[in-house]
């Protein structure tokens, strides 16, 4: 077995075991139409990276073998059993919140192949789901069984969490209809919309299960990595076929997004804004992203954004140290380098 | 001083101290454009019941004078020191959020006499906004300096209110395009999305301050005066004069709300659906108005929906047995009377 395929296996196990565990910590009550558009993204699918990382994290630091032990009764450092598998879920269910709300702001049509959850349903069923995921986020975090102090710290995380990344979302928002925007504030951006759900994945376990020193080298972790994953995903959106990506390759550019490497270029005297003429993806052509794309990587911005993720990963990677030296651990570093190696 | 002078003081006393709470726990930082939306509507102003039935709740619990001893540092039952005013700015954050994504959904222009946040801003800001001020009111919470146990235990009621306010959002959505709703489904609904804040506002201090016989029936008490409130609310839609009201008269029926009296009079088999030509509150005549309210008064719906939230008092302030004897608790039963004594 390679490398690749330990993580990808690993990577399908743990993603069994949250859809699993949806399915039982959020069940369709009344009022029906409610709870069928909050499950709606979730049972859409999704490759549940962040989950997987809580519960690798827990893994490791009770030098468990992955998906070993039962993650509904996870051994704590003090022998005390805790339910990280609910803790997962609720990372999972705070990140479909999040695409919800953000799908409505971004009036985004699709969304994990199928309509956005305000197109499938309605606007006021979409806002409306989104809010009921967001407490059930808080419930599932306090059913984990972990002492009260430890809950609390958990809580207190997840609430943080969420407050930034309005505050990220906010300015990522308010990045699109200004001109200037420095790499440090939008790697600020990154930080707050998308990295901390990782680094609250990471280091959650180390809460709930009483491993306080290994708690901010994990969340330092998470940060890492997911400012990572933004780049790449930054990445991906130039470089990726339409077919490949399941939306319009380049999209950034013709929405005006910001990215790391539209920063960049900027400050290397690129005029960004007259990249791509079409400001629809409808109306775009192949030859002109594909155009855009050669005058980002002649101004050296590609590369740039490449090796800005490539840094983070191995900065990410170096936090583990904290960790045992085991499978688990190894697999958050695989996660790690697949997050920058992945092409879709 | 008579009573209703008493308990007016009292409650401006309290907004007082809830309205610097506010400036104190909810900063505008950084993004500014988004603390300064989530400020907008509790800045408006509001009477601030909420949180002044948490502090007298408090008050009742220690046998203190209203407003006597510091909120900040207020006795347990175990002489530790809980920050009380922290957990009634929670309180109001959650009020305040769920108020600006329901004009959202309604598509409602005005509140508090000011542009709904989503018209002076935006619908994204608005919707962000009030996703901001959800995590916001959970850190808050967790700001109290109580013991961990009893800061799961109020964390835990904070997020299942949440649940059920958006429970009773939906179902209040959803019995617009229904015909027929009995009394007690529109009470459920209620319950779920008025009831439920007022019931964790009086019991949320028992929890805090570790008075655990009293968390019950000070619940049962909230309950029961959220129920009345709500009452109250549909029959001054109906009998206030549109200038006092600040909104139009009789807009609920307009808009083919349900409400107890409407839900009533269908039962009394009275055409509930044509009782207002106009499909628009800026069409509907005054004369329609009260030519609808006569209706309704013959049916016996008016007087059905004022009994029904006088028993909904009485049964309140039974609860209130659980209390001493003291001043606060006076006040507690006057803020009872209040709510559906008041005319605005």
């Amino acid at each position: 077995m390679t490398r690749q395929q330990a993580v990808e296996g690993t990577i399908a196990r743990c993603r069994q075991q949250v859809n699993d565990a949806i399915q039982e910590d959020l069940p369709v009550s009344q009022p029906e139409r409610l709870y069928e558009a909050s499950r709606y993204l979730l049972d859409a699918g999704g490759k549940r990276l962040r989950p997987t990382i809580l519960l690798l994290s827990a893994d490791s630091l009770a030098d468990a073998v992955p998906d070993a032990k039962p993650y509904r009764q996870f051994p704590a450092a003090d022998s005390k059993q805790v339910d990280v598998l609910s803790a997962a879920v609720s990372i999972e269910i705070i990140q479909s919140f999040t695409l919800i709300h953000d799908d409505i702001m971004d009036d985004d049509d699709m969304r994990r192949g199928v309509p956005a959850v305000h197109r499938e349903y309605d606007v006021s069923t979409a806002i409306l789901a989104g809010d009921t995921l967001y407490s059930t986020a808080f419930e599932n975090i306090l059913r984990t069984g972990a002492p009260p102090d430890r809950s609390v710290r958990a809580l207190s995380e997840l609430a943080t969490t969420c407050t930034e990344i309005c505050e990220g979302q906010s300015l990522d928002i308010e990045f699109e209809s200004r001109g200037h925007v420095t790499p440090e504030e939008y790697l600020e951006m990154v930080e707050l919309k998308t990295a901390v759900l990782y680094a609250a994945a990471a280091s959650i376990p180390a809460v709930l299960l009483g491993y306080n020193d290994a708690v901010d080298p994990l969340h330092s972790y998470g940060l890492d990595i997911g400012r990572a994953f933004q780049i790449q995903d930054d990445l991906l959106d130039l470089t990726t076929p339409t077919e490949k990506l399941g939306k319009q390759r380049g999209s950034d550019l013709v929405e005006n997004k910001q990215t790391l490497i539209t920063v960049h270029a900027r400050q290397q005297g690129v005029d960004v804004d007259s990249l791509v003429e079409s400001d629809s993806v409808d109306e775009v052509s192949e030859a002109e992203i594909v155009e855009a794309v050669g005058v980002l990587e002649d101004a050296g911005s590609i590369e740039y954004a490449r090796q800005t993720a490539r840094d983070f990963v191995q900065s990410g990677k170096e936090r583990l140290d904290v960790l045992p030296d085991n499978e688990a651990r190894e697999r958050l570093f695989d996660i790690a380098d697949y997050l920058v190696e992945r092409d879709y």
